[in-house]
């Protein structure tokens, strides 16, 4: 197989990765890290892959890859879907798949992240996640104007690294009912040939 | 000028922007942004290519470009400079361009700026901050081995874009004499020809 994904069901950076490859229908192998096994008890092959027992990790042709965005630009650049129209959309793309690296895909996942798994977070540092969670939401419901994904008419690696952690919005202690932009947005990915909720298609 | 960039010196992410201009020695012009005008009341010009007022922001023919990492690579792509050897190169360049924008480009910036311009930021906040740039450091610290700069003997964006912040360590009231890797690898990069500090390129 070209392609192998290691990743974890409770991982939205996963997620991206293999929800790229499913709308693409690349055909690829799965195979599920138990992260919640210490790093130096994770399969042999993983550790030998991924340097800082990190997932996901994708294989191509044996070479590995990191960094759910990067991964989402390499198979964007392999398959060449989800990659935009021309060279203005591929500098398009990677501002976004930037901004969700700095923003919304930090501040979603660390509030969901501390919500359900930490429960001695410090109420301050909630507060201070949850001002930039909101904040990105604002950002991104006042981006598509008229739009039906961020880039245009054509959904690109753009939505779906944005997207990712969002179909867990509920676990963030997040209404997002308060965005309309963005829950029409999300409805539309998830009217995508082949897209699944993250816990249907990680398990 | 086929380029032009909008940048404010105490933003090291324009830092990274211009000292890539400066290290691969490509013509430009350099606007300097008040960012402690409120955002309608900043040049007219910078207003129309920067839709949301943040800064830096890269005029290439016209063509705006914002994200400072997606700077990098765009100013990789069409100099050819600091853009590594090889595909395998351009991959592993972007792996550590979305590592910095969801850790060090994250936790020492945000430390830094809640010490020096947020006098009221809860000290629980600076706690989860500081632990995140420690961990940073941490790894970056482990990345090197025997080579020079992070993807080996070449200097590439990826090493521009990690030492955005780092040349402000004391601001964020870091020690970098904790890390002995990071400060050698630091004074490599600070004897590239043309390389200046963020107070001087920047003014």
């Amino acid at each position: 197989m070209e392609f192998i994904l290691y990743g974890n069901r409770e991982s939205g950076h996963s997620y991206k990765a293999r929800l790229m490859l499913t709308l693409t229908q690349t055909p690829h192998e799965y195979r599920p890290i138990d992260i919640e096994l210490p790093r130096d008890r994770r399969p042999a092959e993983f550790q030998q892959v991924s340097r800082y027992g990190e997932v996901p990790v994708l294989l191509d042709r044996g070479q590995a890859y990191v960094q759910s965005n990067a991964i989402l630009l390499h198979l964007a650049q392999r398959t060449m879907k989800f990659y935009g129209r021309d060279a203005v959309d591929h500098d398009q793309v990677r501002e976004w798949l930037f901004w969700e690296a700095n923003r919304i895909g930090i501040s979603v996942p660390n509030l969901r992240f501390c919500l359900r798994w930490i429960p001695d977070t410090k109420p301050e540092v909630l507060d201070w996640l949850r001002a930039r969670a909101l904040a990105d939401l604002d950002r991104m419901n006042s981006e598509f104007g008229e739009r039906k994904f961020l880039l245009g008419e054509i959904p690109t690696v753009a939505d779906i690294s944005c997207c990712g952690y969002l179909f867990w919005a509920d676990q963030a202690d997040i209404d997002l009912s308060a965005w309309p932009h963005v829950q029409r947005w999300l409805g539309d990915i998830s009217a995508l040939p082949g897209w699944k909720h993250p816990y249907d298609l990680m398990s």
